[in-house]
């Protein structure tokens, strides 16, 4: 049997061995709940407590600035709705900003937003697919409340001035969100540095378990909670922790800073070399997103004249995964929102493939994939009607 | 090394190892983002499929009125703010009917929805701590959006009337949603017999994963999602499935439906046994709750003249697991308010003692708690004030 060649990454990862060894112990003897005060209760306790200061040391901040949640969008729907609905009682407020290219876990709080009577400004983005900080002072008001851009994007992989955007909202009084689930784990990542109120992160995108994410919520901000109940969290997330999850992503944070420059130079490199070997050797490709500002693992191609749909079913025929974009939206079959936010055409959109890379995959898997897509694209454009554009 | 007592089980339960079997491939060869069109997607697309017709199967339902959840606490919030909302939008229905002993996951909600507008009664209940039908029916309204009451209650294990509840919403046009946490995979509980529009259920209280849940949504039922995303399922929980937790939990709802009867005769007969043997060596010893209409793995008691707290505390010293009651209120330190709405004195709920059992607990722990309990009983009292009044 061919081995199969794993080129989705940003989509998820595979639980690390050492993570899935932090885990197991928590799925059968030590199945206390974290409430309960006997000492099944407190060996719990403990482990959300280690795991709670991994997460923080990921990202630089306090142990107390961590809220667990079921996930990365969790995170972003309480990070959204609950600085939002916090800003309306106390301040007033009903302004929020993000950006068209932001992940459908932040844009779809803000509709939901706009249909409880807030209003949501959606900032433009660069050909590269970067946010404009000028763009954004034009943007703020007096009344806007938050601002929430992701720190890398999870199409193009193009990393946002998160920075200096965070500077002028706060300038202006707002509170500053960033998505950093493609980020977190895969660049330096310091909240305290950034000066953000509010930041995203997941656990299944650096190789901790599905079912687990977390919200930093800078110390002394009040924000809104999403799920009520029992109170846990701080009052801020209620019901029964994930508690095998929450371990496993401490110690996927935890593997994460540990290997962060390996990691960044090894994907570098291979997307380096996979970049080169396409341009060699694919006519009419064209990468996408930003050469400067861009996440080390991703690799975004348009391939003219061919639809990337065909492109991952053929690469999937030839045992090797890739996606055309955002797993989440591919089977809604709609065109990239992030594409179209960067002017992309019709004929850009649709040839589109993105390969994220990890530490696992080797020069010899990227050589094979370019060789299969190399034949792949010559098959499909040799059957398409812009045969003699391409071909 | 003495082996620990565990009489906590409504608390939560350890992962069974069959259940443990399934999850595994889904943390380290099976990885893929069930949105991803991909062979690694589809895998995890199957297994999600699997465990949801596991799951409704256990309740009598079809796999498309399941929406999985992460766990028992959201499923609960999607459910009551879920309907309530599209009642309102719908319907500009604002009245939501609850008891007054439902699980703070209810609760919070609904006071969550007096905030935004709404109009919430709370029933009383019997000093059984049963719903009566005839207060229902006098707080129903035409502007009664939806009814919600437990299946079970967590702290005394009271089963409440639910199809009879049911049947007087239902004609008043009101939906039906049960909290059925503690009585999913521990009863008979069938979602088309009951006829309700809504039930909660969670993995961690079986023996599967923590971290997972779901709500049973009738066929054709709208209600708004509580997490906004990439549109996972069906648009009603956004966020990448918890893949390894719902394949465990659709497992551990498989063995439970195996398992019933065998469950409940082996608990309820140590039940049986453990609050013959309490009556019979614990003098000013009284058995909560209804002795009818009951979980069959709860005992609720009460002893005079000692705190619930630190009889909990000796026990734990003992290396047996007990609880006052909810753990999700325990850390608060707050009074029971299950117990005060059946209309407990301050005495007989500082007294309080829950004891939940599983099918590993034995007789010979059953002997061994009720030595130790006593014994405790005995030196607390003689500290105690009342000590005149109970030794």
């Amino acid at each position: 049997m061919v081995e199969r060649i794993y080129l989705d990454s940003a989509a998820s990862t595979p639980v690390a061995d050492e993570v899935i060894q932090e885990m197991l112990p928590y799925l059968k003897q030590q199945f206390g709940n974290p409430s309960s005060i006997h000492s099944f209760g407190r060996e719990t306790t403990r482990a959300i407590q280690q795991a709670r200061r991994r997460v923080a040391d990921l990202i630089g901040a306090k142990p107390s600035e961590i809220t667990f949640t079921s996930g990365g969008t969790e995170a972003d729907n309480l990070a959204v709705k609950g600085a939002a609905e916090y800003a309306k009682s106390a301040l007033g407020k009903r302004h929020v900003i993000t950006s068209y290219i932001e992940h459908d876990a932040v844009l779809e709080p803000c509709r939901d937003l706009e249909r409880l009577g807030y209003n949501v400004n959606y900032l433009p983005v660069t050909a590269q697919g970067s946010v404009r900080p000028e763009d954004l002072k034009g943007a703020l008001t007096k009344n806007t409340a938050l601002v929430s851009v992701m720190h890398a994007n999870n199409e193009v992989g193009t990393i946002q001035p998160v920075k200096e955007l965070c500077r002028i909202a706060h300038k202006a009084g707002a509170l500053f969100h960033t998505d950093a689930v493609q980020a977190a784990g895969k660049i330096p990542v310091d909240a305290k540095d950034l000066a953000v109120d509010l930041l995203s992160m997941s656990s299944h995108k650096i190789n901790g378990p599905k079912g687990a994410g977390a919200l930093y919520i800078r110390h002394g901000l009040d924000i809104m909670p999403l799920i009520h109940g029992g109170g846990q969290e701080s009052e801020l997330r209620s019901g029964t922790e994930n508690v095998p999850g929450i371990v496993g992503f401490g110690k996927a944070c935890e593997l994460a800073a540990k290997n962060l420059a390996a990691y960044q130079k090894h994907v570098s490199e291979l997307r380096d070399y996979l970049i080169g070997k396409v341009s060699q050797e694919i006519a009419h490709s064209r990468l996408n997103g930003s050469t400067i500002s861009r996440l080390p693992a991703n690799a975004h191609f348009t391939f003219f004249g061919v639809n990337g749909e065909d492109l991952i079913i053929k690469l999937d025929e030839n045992d090797i995964a890739a996606s055309t974009g955002s797993a989440c939206s591919v089977k809604k079959q709609k065109p990239s929102h992030v594409l179209k936010a960067m002017g992309f055409s019709y004929e850009e959109i649709t040839g589109s493939l993105r390969l994220t890379l990890s530490m696992q995959n080797t020069k010899e898997e990227i050589d094979r994939t370019v060789a299969v897509l190399s034949s792949i694209v010559r098959e499909l454009r040799a059957l398409s009607p812009f045969k003699s554009k391409y071909t």
